[in-house]
């Protein structure tokens, strides 16, 4: 058998912890599947004292991660710090100017300096992958980058935040509404002190950038996603979509069409029959339409210990058999720089809800800034909220985004309205 | 660029032509990821003058399939015929004696052959490929082989067969008996002439043997699965499962358990909210159950021109990456050979479907068969048939696969039951 894979681990949270246990775990299955043992040979983490439940006596103990990049111990660098800069950079950078291979389940970085660290991996002939970043133990990278690769995608959407998912399906499940399911999360640890990443919207965003590239052969942009999070939905919002049919999901989106690049991360409407309506609490899924393969769906945990360590372990299998694959599923060089698509032009179906004085004339008011910008309505629910407020929630016909928001506009001006309108798409797909 | 991959395509059906325009539409794109050109260099078929709606001009045509594996200009042959043995089985041995890599969507001849043609390949440095025989476009052989490499496999299963899932669909969505649907599905090509491969799940057996090898590195062993098809299931059986809170589907399922190997094929009641239930029409779809990554769902198109070619070029696309991978996930030798596992030993809760004489005490000794064998019934409904009989579908508690089969066994002997009892799997997964 060849010498073993030697691995230098960088974080020892969670998803560090499950790499060394997933590791001694399997041993011999992996050594089998590698072609070579896998072992972890150096770690560094913040705190050396702090209980893990780990054995760290037979690893070498590092203070400082990017020590682990010069180690003559070390092949493959695991950098799980997170971040998009500070240590988790330095680390990067330096792993691949010193000749060793990269994993990372780290979007943040990748969404920020993918591209740069891609062609310092290209430069060095060396491995720089990523599985655990996007969708926790769904091999999606893999899916887009080698399965699907003969294809020509046109959209890639998905549910990738997990604890976005488990905040509206627990809403939903338990009638509550979100500052209390939050507060609940923060509580058991299932959402951060600091949640806005998760709930703004931005983490889905740093992963969606990076299976836009993958599926359409295009250069990252991170900054081009337009994302809105889940802060503004109410119970309300779930009742009524769940009476016209739909779930409400906080749904990544990118598309490739007429040359250019549109990335959505929005909240949005799925019918019950589609399968990312059924893709509840922890779970993420994804979905990829190509030209030749039609509709592919992938569904799994999107997060956690076991599911992370099992995508980041599949890259050091991969790295094993010394078939570590393109970056980004071609040289950096050909991936083309898209121009964002413009989303004003698109069109779908809306959903409108508006809190407003219950008094007469109120609905006529509203329906009319929808006329008065070619909107029509498919259904209309108006129910009574508390003594001097109603709230009214629509569906559009299919219309043209501007539109619809050139009337949210005007019916946001109305004395009539009494908080921010809510917009959410529907997901027609 | 590096110099193109050259192919050598024998059959050209649908698969085949679907490979061509494939490798020709998305040539530009084809390249960029797989780091050079892939073009078809020879064709071989059986009729060289049907019209397929391809320009073959191109191509050098080649009337002995077998050639293609010794002409200098082909790299890779892709074998498309189909069979066990025959012309595809002669033709892959000699694609790897001479030294070529072989792609291939044949599912009977690696069932049977797969171990062998494994060894040559591994034995020559050689690629041995086969996405596209299992479920279509679906990357579900990448993603046993590599996404979920880092998992002890508990289980693998699924639909895997296209015509089936559409007969029992259209069934349930028609109203339609089972020969009817057949009939109509053979008339309109879904079906073959010859529809036992498809309908009694030898097509099912073929494929789950393959993924059992991938998933448990265990060595195939297709004598070893236990297939029954569809053909004795009637619309009422599609009708009780429904009021049951079920949906009948052709399940393949494999388990490693104890040391030993279990497969089946098998009409089994699927609950609704599993996402094997949403799967309809000519959707295939697999569950991995890793001890890391836990529950892995992948569904997409089984079959057709598109969906199959894009599996075959992402084999092309690999081996042009210089990536192959290894043919069942480790090296042939590596494989165990599992003993087959105790079916009878098996507990479950069983779907039991009985046409019975309508008389009084008929239901009084049906229920004591299954007392007799210590069988209790969660659920029961009796309904008119025609004048003279009636229908009884239970579903027991969990029970002892030998217990139930004793039971039946024992109602099957008596007067009373006018047809052979029908029993079912219920997939409590």
């Amino acid at each position: 058998m060849t010498p073993p894979l030697r691995i230098g681990l960088a974080g020892l949270g969670n998803v560090g912890a499950g790499v060394v246990k997933l590791l001694a775990a399997n041993a011999d299955l992996i050594a089998r599947r590698a072609g070579r043992p896998i072992i972890v040979t150096a770690v560094s983490a913040r705190d050396r004292s702090r209980d893990r439940g780990l054995d760290l006596a037979p690893f070498s103990w590092v203070d400082d991660a990017a020590e682990l990049a010069t180690r003559d111990d070390v092949d493959v660098v695991v950098e799980l710090i997170g971040g998009a800069d500070g240590p988790a950079l330095t680390l990067a950078r330096r792993t691949l100017a010193g000749g060793k291979a990269l994993v990372t389940a780290n979007k943040a970085l990748l969404a920020h300096h993918g591209l740069d660290l891609a062609a310092d991996a290209e430069a060095g002939g060396l491995a720089l992958k990523y599985e655990a970043a996007v969708a926790g133990g769904i091999p999606i990278i893999k899916g887009l980058a080698e399965g699907a690769a003969a294809n020509r995608i046109a959209r890639v959407y998905g549910l990738l935040n997990g604890t976005c998912n488990y905040i509206l399906s627990r809403m939903e499940a338990e009638r509550l509404d979100f500052a209390t399911v939050l507060a609940e999360a923060q509580a058991a640890g299932y959402a951060e002190a600091d949640p806005s990443f998760d709930i703004d919207g931005i983490d889905t965003a740093h992963k969606l950038s990076l299976l836009a590239a993958l599926a359409f052969g295009s250069r990252i942009d991170f900054a081009g996603v337009a994302a809105q999070g889940i802060r503004a939905l109410a119970l309300a919002d779930i009742d009524q979509a769940a009476a016209l049919g739909f779930r409400i999901k906080l749904v990544g989106l990118a598309e490739h069409e007429d040359g250019a690049l549109f990335q959505r991360v929005h909240a949005a409407l799925v019918p019950l029959g589609h399968p990312l309506a059924a893709t509840d609490g922890a779970l993420n899924a994804v979905v990829v339409e190509g030209d030749f393969v039609g509709r592919l769906f992938f569904q799994g945990r999107g997060a956690g210990e076991g599911p992370t360590a099992s995508a980041v372990v599949a890259d050091l299998i991969d790295i094993a058999r010394g078939q570590p694959g393109p970056v980004f599923g071609m040289p950096v060089g050909a991936l083309t720089a898209l121009p964002r698509a413009d989303a004003s032009a698109r069109s779908g179906r809306y959903y409108l809800r508006l809190i407003v004085a219950d008094r007469p004339g109120v609905l006529a008011e509203l329906t009319a800034a929808l006329r008065d910008h070619g909107v029509s309505i498919e259904s209309l629910i108006q129910r009574g909220g508390d003594d001097t407020t109603a709230m009214v929630a629509m569906v559009t016909h299919q219309a043209r985004e501007a539109d619809v928001l050139a009337s949210l506009a005007q019916m946001a001006a109305s004395p009539v309205v009494a908080a921010p309108p809510v917009m959410l798409h529907i997901l027609d797909l």
